[in-house]
């Protein structure tokens, strides 16, 4: 029997990123949080604590911040791209490498009914998500969100399902819908207009979760994954990965009232979670996006 | 020497209610988590385990949920109002209960232009909150919100500061300053429109931090408070905890670079705390408000 | 009416030190979180933006780093008398100075079977704490602990309680008990052999709630203060916050199966909160401890 | 271009089961966070929402605390191996399931020096983990941990790596090297002492980490993949998620004091995360074991 090295990464994971792009008077902000790993040549470091083909992950943290100053960091997935062809590129042992951020958006302040030049409110839990991988030779990149938290108080049912002799769950027809959804879809190009894409997407996320009436998460996965393939053309693929969080109809017989769906107790565990691909017939091969 | 028992209190803590009213087709949803503390006449339980004037934290939370369903919830302050009165009116031995509530906010999902009249996505992380003391004869609010974050990308200096051995930081005209807001205010009385004084309060507190050019996180401070009991008569008192959530203008220099106050590293620890009272010189005594 | 400014604070929260003393080989280390707070006389910071007087948060930062060099840490209440004595009679504008302390423990790592001389693991969630306050003539010591988490699976009992409309929760003589401990004692003196009075305290809290047959938490609690303060002669007062994390018995009938305590559903929350303070009836008075 | 469903799979997940096993007076608890998911023959679900083969999580959950009455619950590969067979053999339509299981350990209190029957502590953050997947012919078990954070305060370089224009790191011979070790090691086959399996991998680990003088991270994570082989023959194949969690030594030159590696700030974000694979050449296939 001999040890082997199988596959390895390394990176500089969460560097905190905050850009200022200042247009005058007007201010506008970027957000990222950006993770970096590299896959490759690093066997020598593994094996014998030889860094020679080791890029630091502290000179990873100050590529990010250099190029946030370089270039406009336009979209997450642009800058993704720059970053992941720099290392992917410049670095002969680098096979393979992969950035993901995470962007954290502001909303602009208004004073007085007027949009304020550089204050800011953060815009809430949810996240934007790009990851980005490449190669010598070529890139891939995955677009989503995430935190992004809906709930539908009625339009939901669930029931015909099969009972064992550990079933208890009661049929039915009219209950509390709530999910946390985590999102993440391929295009297969790389011209691809982000922001827009990003917007068209998420909105046919959320309108089909409101609309689509709702026999099971499942169903309300698939209808939110088809209507984001509808909704932007460049996208062939959408990963769903939907919490189901319970909110259970509290008994108020003994108090002598009705609960006709109107008092819930929300529970944070445990929670179903429901995981699905949607995707084209006619999808290009994923090749290394996942 | 003896040993006795001193202040002492007990409730439940976090109860999660969603209330939904249905008006027709069109809901409504409340999302509040609820603490009860209640203090009293509760030394045999300490000294001999004798339950006898004990309201068990179970019923405190059945109350919240057959209480919900009994009257309009309304406000988190005439909520809270009417879960404290009736733990301190109708336990002898209660002398004084507390009830602090938590609202987490949606706003409601547009499907193809128009409202959804059931579907919501969660509004982000701030919390509304609502703190109400209540004795038997009377009754104190303190309203508030925590979890606001806001930024503003310039418009602040820091300088003519005390130095000492320990000294290092370079005096600016120019950094960011971000924010997280903590604020809980007093209202002298108890037939307030809760609802717009949480709006006064709350859009005085954004635009003063925005509009007020800062030498000072404690100048912003003072002015965030006064600015809340300018826009609200109903405000006697405002308490601030406000963090500095230090960005710091990444060196650049190595890399050939300037950095005119466009890139920045956003650390998580240490911050700065920043607290303080903001007043009004003929505010009606505080009693058990806080 | 007129705006005046109330009461006050400014610091440096979350300073992540960590100190390492070598002993020729064998290394020792004090993991320490630093939280400093200065009220004093700030109001032209507040008023004017005049920082005169304001000591930088990134200075108290700075003075821990030095202080942790320039002499040994100590225990945690030490250094928090040291850096609170420095503030507050170092800065004249300086009234009152806190300084609080969370200390993380380490265990050395043993190698086959012998203690290594610089390779620990963390030794848990639990957090020792200290609080120091000083004005220009006095100190007052806190000393603590939290996230210390407890369980009986038997041994504790709840009935006897009063019953309203609102209560359905079944009598039980034997339950699981389970909490999570935040405690808090304050010292007479500041001669006190700290880590001895940690440790005694820490065992009395520990021993008293597994040996007292539990009729209520509040009765726990006050054993455990009890034991405390008999345990240490130089603890005046002890303040207890205890949760209470229900684990519910699950209903096994359904499946044809008893459950006699055995199985159980442990709940996240809504919890049980029980506070209450344990003194000596000569205790010294508290001075600014809290 | 039609649109199709890919992957997909569902369950319950984070069930919070505590189970107390009574030996007379003397007292065991297991407290296990049971995940389940289930992949299979879920189409209906997601086109049409028809259930017929849903079993719900619901019952999934039941079925946790139920087996957990039913049979002794054991190791957690063993429990997990029960209740993915369960899942995979009794429902036709289920082609794969796999349980997940974090254990949270407790150690006993002691009082007066002996250990009581029926009290415990927790005994930390560190948790014990066990996936198990099975279909209807076979089934695979991961083991590991995760959240085991160990230091070594010297014998740590890094030195030797690459420098490019963004490079600013200087090399050092003498760091503090921290990391947070998620490990998990798959054995080829089901008859395994899983007890004993997990301390002497877990001991191995520890004990390469503090023993190896480290010139990379990666090579300390060969090193522990390495020890850990060599400790358990069972032990086909492990994977080694560290971070790096970068202590800085302070730079005191300011305040006239030298820094001999002995103050550092422990940073939260950004840090390093290096990851890898150690095997032996003559593993068996994983099969769908990951």
């Amino acid at each position: 029997m001999t040890i082997i090295l199988g596959d390895n990464q390394y990176g500089k994971a969460e560097t905190h990123l905050v850009r200022v792009t200042r247009n005058g008077e007007s201010h506008e902000i970027k957000d990222l949080v950006v993770s970096i790993a590299l896959a490759g040549d690093f066997e020598a470091s593994h094996i014998a604590g030889d860094n020679t083909k080791v890029v630091p992950t502290d000179t990873q943290k100050n590529t990010v911040f250099a190029f946030a100053k370089e270039a406009p960091v336009g979209e997450s997935e642009e800058f993704g791209i720059r970053l992941a062809r720099h290392f992917a590129a410049g670095f002969e042992s680098v096979r393979r490498a992969r950035v993901t951020i995470e962007e954290h958006e502001w909303s602009r302040v208004g004073v007085g009914g007027r949009p304020h030049p550089h204050a800011f409110a953060s815009a809430g839990a949810e996240k934007r998500l790009a990851m980005v991988t490449s190669t010598k030779d070529a890139a891939w990149v995955v677009s989503g969100l995430r935190d992004l938290v809906l709930l539908k108080s009625t339009g939901s049912e669930f029931w015909g399902y099969p009972k064992d002799r550990y079933t208890t769950l009661e049929e039915t027809r009219d209950r509390v819908l709530s999910t946390g959804v985590f999102a993440r879809w391929r295009c297969g190009r790389l011209d691809v207009d982000w922001a827009m894409a990003f917007t068209r997407a998420r909105t046919a996320l959320i309108e089909a979760f409101a609309a689509k009436h709702s026999l099971a998460l499942q169903q309300t996965l698939y209808a939110m994954g088809s209507a984001a393939l509808e909704a932007c053309s460049d996208i062939a693929e959408i990963r769903l990965s939907l919490t189901n969080r319970h909110h259970f109809a509290v008994d108020l017989r003994p108090f002598g009232l009705d609960n006709e769906n109107e008092v819930f107790y929300a529970s944070d565990r445990p929670y179903g979670l429901i995981e699905g691909t949607v995707t084209r017939d006619d999808a290009p091969e994923p090749g290394l996006a996942w």
